[in-house]
């Protein structure tokens, strides 16, 4: 298993893309992704109920696991658009299909961007013949950038693996920026692979991946109504195929978890206005739920975020989040590292020279590890710091 | 009923108070509130589990329903400081008893301020005599004054109703600002009455008022380590008796409840950094609960908040956060107006003119009305928007 550097959605074998601009934004706002024969296809999903009308489509298309295309724009999310934006979302998939001679069911699609406007169909619609023609293995990083809405880098990952003596290779991409806390998936990740798999392993694959790495990051704890990850895999590489257990869909799943994980942390990274990414690691919990609450709870606290955006070593906000929680654990039992310097153990702070703390929170990464010593369960995720630059951003987009 | 204007937590009969400093900060940081004659008394604390000693000790003494003097101090907030902090606060009640002749479980303490940090305790019992020999009907004020960390005015609410031909007056003091989402009570609250209520009326009375105004608000979803609300009652205004029942009890409470209401309203108005009130209303939901949760999810979304800030009109922010409130609703039913002008109905936006919102948008105080379309429960509360100055704050307070 290695990673592959500069490898996009374009890397594995009989992937193509392409990217303009048809006018929503100023820049490069559509990108297409396109394999060469059809693939099996999974999704997963944001759990919002006011989900886009993209979202829908997608879900109703994939029940046979199977697609072959997936057009993507930035600058409108077409959500909270009622039956008008699924009528523009079908008109979308249906040029497309159109266009490369395909079916509905084999096109997939994503937006993302402003909330409750209606998507400017038509510019969509006229560019699609040029979007088609443009297809190339060379244009996997542009059609990166066209799905950034207020990223300030376009995020890529590729991998490789070997079954079976046979190269196998996975790319993807994804943007984030902000409304990062997803529940079931994440904004917009789509990754490509030429993996002979099945669909039904595909999508075991894809839920472990997405569990593993974009559910456990949380930017401002608000989760997108566009969220989507979506793999398309054409088995182009000629592997064994692999099925549902066994060493190879392990292999496959290994190398796909990393690929998120990847990408997950970039968006951390590029969070907006963030200057840190934050690792919390709760143990010592009674349950993974309640692991995984004390650690929402502690990533998605204002008071932390903006303490460790001015290494501020006022740590006594991390248990006071903690004990607002609703998870069960006993004061005196506690014991709260930042830095791998313990704050708090013993019901009492823990003795380390505010100097020292200060110094040691200047790091563009900081670790909070927290043991709630009532159970055996933990839960790790990714968080970032809150700045002034996230507000700035925040008061003016729309 | 009537609100007394200027009325302060001396305005009842028999209620002296002073404040001091003694040290812990450069300004007024320490506060007495007493009553020449011991009083019915009741409290409502914070769930947080990682309570300060001062509200441990404050649950024990109001076992029996009875106080005579509260001491508050502000700098330091005496929480996360295990068997020392404990012991600390039970030095300070037991100076204080010495000094006022009084029984320890006569006294109730308060701290609000930094955590993770010893008490200076013995600043504060060095002071105890002189905050003693100070205390005085007039200095009501600077009691309020003395116990605000960030808060930029103090709050100060008081109320006069006529009982059997009696008056009976109700005065108060709180102090906010910052880590503030209550879940049964929030920050420092003080309340004195002369009413002649029994202790438990008055703390059936208490709930109520608590309920309808400080649950109701949230600065930044941080709900605090030392919250307290507390009411001492020295039957000074010789009204008949209130009981558990009754008219007079629900006339009591109502008033409690309009001083209440008034600073929690003066919280939100002075929580850090904020420039604008935000009332949040949920109807037509399935049960209180879900109303409760529909609501605290748009009043804490960062997104929402920042939109208010800027008087920004992407509104799509406001059903993307009750989507993932995981509330029952339909998208198809849901109705959303801001400032009565509705922006989503019927799956589809309002038709609202951009200028026409972002007008109404840039007025202090911002209305959001929102109807699941589910039920019949409905839910109320107060916010606030955030701006850079809450994360320059919380950078740097420590």
């Amino acid at each position: 298993m290695k990673e592959i550097k500069y490898g996009t959605i374009t890397t594995p074998l009989g992937f193509r893309a392409n990217a303009l601009c048809c006018g929503i934004k100023k820049k490069k706002d559509l990108a297409l992704i396109y394999s060469v024969i059809c693939a099996n296809a999974a999704g997963v999903f944001t759990t919002n109920r006011m989900r886009a009308a993209c979202v829908d489509i997608d879900l109703l298309n994939l029940r046979r696991g199977r697609a072959q295309a997936i057009i993507v724009n930035s600058g409108n999310a077409n959500c909270c658009t009622g039956q008008k934006g699924k009528k523009d979302a079908w008109r979308v998939v249906s040029a497309l299909a159109k266009q490369l001679e395909l079916e509905k069911e084999e096109i997939l699609v994503a937006s993302t961007g402003v909330i409750g406007k209606f998507l400017p169909v038509d510019k969509i619609v006229r560019s699609i013949p040029d979007l088609v023609d443009g297809l190339d293995f060379n244009k996997g990083k542009e059609a990166a950038t066209a799905i950034m809405t207020t990223d300030t880098f376009s995020k890529q990952a590729a991998m490789e693996i070997n079954i079976a003596g046979k190269k196998v290779q996975i790319g993807a991409m994804a943007k984030g920026a902000v409304m990062i806390r997803p529940d079931m998936a994440t904004m917009l990740c789509f990754i490509t692979t030429d993996a002979n798999i099945t669909s039904t392993a595909l999508k075991l694959a894809l839920k472990e991946a997405v569990d593993g790495s974009f559910n456990r990051i949380s930017v401002d704890a608000q989760m997108s109504t566009n969220d989507s990850v979506i793999i398309l895999a054409n088995a182009l590489a000629r592997n064994p195929l692999i099925c549902k257990q066994g060493r190879n869909l392990r292999l496959f799943t290994c190398a796909l978890t990393f690929v998120c994980q990847k990408l997950a942390r970039m968006i951390v990274e590029d969070a907006e206005g963030a200057t840190k990414v934050i690792r919390i690691l709760v143990a010592g919990a009674r349950s993974n739920k309640e692991a995984k609450q004390a650690a929402y709870a502690v990533a998605d606290s204002l008071l932390v975020k903006t303490m460790i955006a001015g290494a501020n070593p006022n740590w006594g906000r991390i248990p006071a989040a903690l004990g607002a929680a609703k998870v069960d654990f006993a004061a005196e039992k506690l014991k709260i590292a930042l830095q791998k310097q313990v704050v708090y153990r013993n019901s009492a702070p823990g003795g380390i020279k505010r100097e020292k703390l200060i110094k040691l929170l200047k790091k563009k990464e900081v670790e909070i590890d927290i043991n709630l010593g009532s159970g055996k369960h933990e839960y790790s995720l990714l968080s970032c710091d809150l700045t002034c630059e996230y507000v700035r951003i925040n008061t003016a987009y729309n």
